[in-house]
């Protein structure tokens, strides 16, 4: 197993949180209070991280970033379950340490914990069908002569901060680490399992549909 | 005809209403009455989306997710009657559908009817040429050597939804899926009948200019 | 001198017009005061028109759609002065179309002339700078091997909105269009002339300079 | 040593601080006290001419246009001391006469010097971390097949204008230029070293890690 995409992984998913939580802190302190506004840039600013973390760090690791990709990988026995292990291991622990490089840089406390809730139904189903989207883009994608998947990526997530009601989390390390910061893009740790649960199902059902529909 | 070419249709034409319907209901949530900042939500959300359902279902069924492009690949002979009216059907349905998931992600009532005028003269004319200009977009990019026309559709859409009176529908199925929504992007089923006329007619003079000036 | 070509000419700028004056209309319409988000509105929509319209009609006619682009191209003899002319005129009555159809969209008096003062030196300055910056891009991107035109003019218009005072006309046909329309993009007929000068002055400026910077 | 190398220095440096400064300046004129929306046209302004600038001057100069990106190509190996010096000069000279054609754009004092303060540990870091992540998109996009730095670089910093406190400088020429304008980009000239030093140190960090992660 390298250490090189062991780092890529690790790297790619603390520029992530960088900035999915940063430009939500940016956000929100300029906003004025219209949370559309704010949720604009945030949903931009990801939208260009996940462009770059991608393009960048995909030949080496492949860009997975998000336990889910990387279980559906798994699923496709893609990946080993040693590596797929590994792997989601450095994307919670980067993901966590990008929190705490964003709380440096906005002179916030560095531990925390969010007190915003993200719960009940409608969220839920927003998390299945944002992590099925997800997949269904990525795996959509992938064979695609032009290696479009950061484009793709980056446009899905972009608009699905705003089609759906729980804005996307769609990724159990970005869910995790984002429980560790009470800012605009946190999310109270006790919903953090059934988030995590419905992302879960959201990857379980693009492994049974996808390879149906992309004949992949 | 192809099972799988029709849940291309469905699928995509579903995610095309997730996008629109639900950008709009979280944009006009959070916009505190700012409405151009909702729109701005709507067009880029729904942008990103076209970008990515053409992408990946472009290869498998064509990617039209419209009876308007439906036809006018018809008139061109370029599909048959059969799969035309197949496709036609699996759109509105799947738009229905896309719209009914919306509502239970943001947790709305599931069926609803739209009380939103949206008539009169100018916003038919709207619709006469925003149609026109997206059937423009598609027949001059489709043969390019860059596989341009998601980025052409998506970045079209964007630009029309502000420089149309209508924002745009330019597309059947969409304006009947709107129509089961009182949210943001709804419109009155009273007003849907003269935007599918006009839309036709947007449709049948693409089909009369387009191959002159194309050439193709 | 093809039919086809005027027509694409026509045609093309009569599309930027609906984009850059409809978009002006729609974003000032919504945007309760906050001119700034109206300016975005109008400079994301024009970015996108300018897109689709030089990818899709770049083929037949060069996709010039501005007078000032047509002189750079006629003083490095790469056209003649016929056609020079002729597209010129098209342009011009393509662009006035233009906003005649976006005032039937948009529900206003077809004819109208513009009260919005756009005059003095910075404004004036702006232009030189705008156009220069214009043929930068195009004569700098022409022969690149990944047909970026599209893309740059698009980018550079959107950034030019912002960076100029005057929001970068850069562009006689679509200055004497916008006089037609007092909108949010309209500009005073009487200020046109020395808009319309400073833009050829930053067309002789880049004539002069481009040609040693890119030695093409 | 080639002028045109120079020239191509000094010009993209000069748009790139125009396409700062000046829609700096145009945002926070319009946004009505909003500084999330002055800081959305903000970014998005420079994203657009930094793909601009990149696009157009890249195979001329290579298109540093920030003395960070020199010296990590100097560290490197790949330019000489003389022609690193060069570039440097240039693009300072380069950067402030952009400042100051901005000023006549917008009609302001042509000469001033910033009041805004831009100090303090957590602006220090993130101006670390913002010049790391700009090397890193640099050195890690360059051998790409697909060229794909203007549009790396672009939504870089695009993205990292929201997720750090200081709104990524990340470029001594800049930071220097940026202190001639008492305007929405200005920097007080007392916190400029500061600044210069830390993006020092991102860079000196890049020219450690980045070889052993991307092994070329």
């Amino acid at each position: 197993m390298s250490v090189q995409k062991l780092c890529a992984e690790g790297i790619g998913t603390a520029f992530l949180l960088i900035g999915v939580v940063g430009s939500g802190i940016m956000g929100a302190a300029l906003a004025d209070g219209n949370n559309a506004i704010a949720l604009l840039a945030n949903a931009i600013a990801t939208g260009c991280t996940l462009y770059f973390i991608i393009t960048i760090l995909g030949p080496i690791s492949g860009a997975h970033f998000n336990p889910a990709v990387t279980l559906a990988f798994f699923l496709r026995r893609e990946i080993t379950p040693g590596i797929a292990t590994a792997y989601v291991a450095v994307q919670i622990i980067g993901g966590i340490l990008g929190v705490w490089a964003c709380h440096i840089m906005f002179d916030l406390d560095i531990l925390q914990f969010s007190n915003t809730d993200r719960t009940g139904v409608s969220q839920w189903f927003s998390e299945i069908l944002a992590t099925f989207g997800l997949l269904f883009v990525i795996f959509g994608g992938i064979h695609s002569p032009r290696e479009a998947v950061p484009t793709l990526v980056a446009l899905y997530i972009t608009g699905a901060y705003w089609f759906t009601s729980s804005t996307s989390f769609a990724n159990p390390a970005v869910t995790i680490a984002r429980g560790f910061s009470d800012t605009f893009a946190g999310i109270n740790p006790g919903h953090i399992p059934m988030f995590i649960l419905m992302q879960l199902i959201g990857t379980g059902l693009a492994a049974l549909i996808l390879p149906r529909l992309f004949r992949n």
